[in-house]
């Protein structure tokens, strides 16, 4: 019997796909980046005992498993290849419970990060990782990646928001990781490790996560020009400093604001500008909007501030229109680098300089409030070319020496395996291995990715 | 040779002690707990150099070492026994880096928590972490229990407040584990898993730490006094439930307050009844404190409110005098399970029928805002009797049920070794040895203690 037959005999047909389009689509994720050869199957897991079924055959069969979420992901890590098992939780996709009380919820794996926020808005709740494809990706595929986003230098990442985890381990047990209450050290804190795993460890099976009341009133917005993207960097720094906490502040430079507008068909947007947009929320919102404005004003940025919701969302849709904007321009590489925030203005002056020396653009739009860098390597076909590849080596090896990291929060996958050494050094690299191995020993979890 | 001949002629004598004083005072901690036989020497290590030193021969000679902050923890995780090298971070104690613009600081692992927070204040800034224990307690210390403290419902536990560390690992190694950025995910969070590790992996020799601008404008204190610790636990549930987020919220039971109050000459206590107190800060504070007030009286509490500093820490001032006043009362036991917020009644229910079943008294504090409660058991001598084991069981037992945890903040150690396997279960247990070989293949970093 084939593990497929396996697969099937033990979990129904209709769980186990094998037909070539479902195949396919596991193939890519959203990094552009393609394997050269389809899966074994693609198992869409109903439930916890079938995710442990799975893993069980997969164990026994020494198969490879690739856990896929919705594929969203930007590092090619839920990419599969021939021989694997794919193993995906879309279909478990429920809110198990929404605790007000305890200001927790425990859910499935595959819901959708945005159909999540939907469900707890209704009750007054929120969940604060909001990755710029919230709409799109998984809770479980947030957790997997420690998924940042806008508001996560005022709200924190995915691991600050994950109190507990059930997770199958590659032998097919489950475990149950962390506690519903707010706090507990009872033990080396394997929660924490598994937030970011990027599917090396097990499967995230559950989540009990912490949900925060929906924060009320004004929320104030900002939307900033300056003359060069060093100012916009300057004034976000200064921002910083004077001891305002943005729940969002974005910086673009003037070849994602022209991308970006022309795609918006925006007026008013001059060439060669740079764009900083800043959002206040909370009781000190409008207070705070108004000490932005003053140094924004102050380093010469002619700016824009709103209260009105509505009118919000409009000074964001220039930032908001990014991706699809550099879609328009070919396949896009986005890089992910994350520097001290005072290293921001460096690190922009470092983005022109490589675009001069491999004579490329590299539009940038970064997070200035935690210092996280997108620049977009723009190119056609969906082979990275060597010349990118040069130019993104550079821009790593540049993060580092400013005392940043090559990825802020998209994770390593396949993408950026040939850099992990460089930041973490060999030992380090070595003890993350045999970690690994501690929990997958015969290696069947997302091999090949990562390490 | 011995090894103490070796570590004298490798560190200079300055740095090795062995004096009976000196070794004495390293078999105990603030549990109570003492070892039974002094260890061969304490290393006071000056230098990330004299750690790699320590741990070089350590290994060479499979000689055991309890590394040891102030010795303040109350799990006995910092025991020295016969055999064993004291590794002392005490001397290393200097604020390397103060960082603005970043708001971060580098440390070295010995200072005091309280003392770096007097250095950052002078700067406009604080250290969030704040375990009732700062004055006394090594930021080192804190980081490897992973503290938590009154602040930690608001402003987060001392995980979150780590961006990077400094690590030796048991072959003498020396490691960077982490970032400067706000940011990263290059490969797994080994950052995390060092922070609450109780010294099993590696010593933490410097750190890289978030920190805060202070926070501005008004604090609010409310102090109410009710019937019943359960009316008291209802106000705190209600104050979470309505959507204010306390600084602190801290509840006394009968017992409790009556030894403080007497500890502090009080008037205006009545017998029996229990105390919640209630801060707020940031600009929202006065009124979110207006709104507490308003569910305390709304749930039949006596209350009191002022926005004075001085007026607050007065009213804060009987729940600080509570650890001694418990000294008081005889040698202590300080539990510190913890239970989703919305237990915390049923708790406090259940330590009742606890104290009848077993003829004891239990005063309990709770750090209501994030459900983590210090049940104080009382009683003669060095050596906790069997019957207040029996009883602390049982707690134990109860919080698992209630969906909580053995412990909230202050760690395993050797006094909770026997009850980790109840919560996490034999698989969880065993990936945590084996992770711990990982990192430490020889078991030299304190041994005995956790598993
Ligand atoms: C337009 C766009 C904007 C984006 N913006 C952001 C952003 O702002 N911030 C950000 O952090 N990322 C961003 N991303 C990247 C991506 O959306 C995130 O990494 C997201 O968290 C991935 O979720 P997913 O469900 O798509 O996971 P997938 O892509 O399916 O998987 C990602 C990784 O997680 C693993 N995984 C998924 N589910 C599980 C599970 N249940 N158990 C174990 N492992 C699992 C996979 O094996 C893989 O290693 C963006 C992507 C796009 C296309
Ligand atoms: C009155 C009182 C109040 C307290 N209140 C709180 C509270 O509110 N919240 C709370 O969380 N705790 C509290 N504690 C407990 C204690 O203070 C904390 O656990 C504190 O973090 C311990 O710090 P320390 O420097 O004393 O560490 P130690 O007691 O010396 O060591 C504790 C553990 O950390 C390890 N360790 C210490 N330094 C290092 C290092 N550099 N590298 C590796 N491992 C290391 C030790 O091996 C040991 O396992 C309180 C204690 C007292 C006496």
């Amino acid at each position: 019997m084939t593990v497929v037959d396996e697969l099937i005999a033990a979990l129904g047909p209709g769980i186990v796909a094998t037909d070539a389009a479902s195949l396919a689509l596991t193939q890519a994720d959203k990094s552009g980046h393609m394997s050269t050869s389809a899966p074994l199957a693609v198992v869409n897991a109903t439930s916890i005992a079938d995710i442990s079924t799975t893993l069980r055959i997969a164990s026994a069969t020494g198969t490879p498993v690739v856990t896929r979420g919705a594929g969203t992901g930007l590092a090619g890590a839920a990419i599969a290849s021939g021989g694997e098992i794919v193993l995906s939780t879309l279909a478990m996709n429920r809110v198990l419970e929404i605790n007000p009380a305890d200001q927790l919820a425990v859910i499935e794996p595959g819901i959708l990060n945005g159909r999540f926020n939907e469900i707890l808005a209704e009750q007054g709740f929120w969940f604060a990782p909001d990755p710029a494809s919230k709409a799109i990706s998984t809770v479980g595929g947030n957790i997997a990646t420690n998924a940042g986003g806008l508001l996560c230098a005022k709200y924190g990442v995915t691991r600050d928001a994950v109190l507990g985890l059930t997770v199958v381990l590659a032998s097919g047990e489950v475990l149950e990781l962390g506690h519903r209450s707010v706090k507990g050290v009872t033990g080396l804190d394997l929660t924490a490790l598994f937030v970011g795993s990027e599917g090396l460890l097990g499967v995230i099976a559950g989540a009990t996560v912490r949900i925060r009341p929906l924060v009320r009133g004004t929320v104030a917005t900002i939307a900033a020009f300056f003359p060069t993207v060093t100012d916009a960097a300057a004034a976000s720094a200064g921002i910083t400093a004077s001891g305002i906490q943005p729940a969002v502040m974005e910086i673009m430079d003037a070849a994602s604001l022209e991308a970006a507008s022309t795609l918006l068909a925006l007026p008013g947007v001059s060439t060669g500008e740079a764009h900083l947009v800043v959002q206040t929320d909370g009781p000190a919102a409008a207070e705070e909007a108004e000490q932005a404005l003053a140094v924004i004003q102050s380093l010469g940025g002619r700016a824009e501030l709103s209260t009105d919701p509505v009118e919000g969302e409009r000074l964001l849709a220039v930032r908001r229109a990014m991706h699809p904007a550099m879609e328009r321009l070919g396949t896009t590489l986005i890089e992910d680098v994350s520097v001290p925030r005072s290293a921001l203005p460096a690190m922009f002056a470092e983005i022109v300089r490589i675009e001069q020396a491999y004579g490329i653009r590299i539009p940038t739009v970064a997070h200035a409030g935690d210092g996280n860098l997108h620049p977009n390597f723009i190119f056609e076909g969906t082979e990275v070319p060597e010349l990118i590849w040069r130019a993104a080596d550079e821009l790593f090896g540049t993060a580092l020496k400013l005392g940043g990291t090559l990825t802020g929060e998209h994770g390593i996958g396949i993408l950026k395996k040939r850099w992990l050494g460089d930041e973490l050094g060999e030992t380090q690299l070595e003890l993350q291995r045999r970690i690994k191995a501690v929990f997958d020993p015969s290696g069947i979890l997302n091999p090949g990715k990562v390490f």
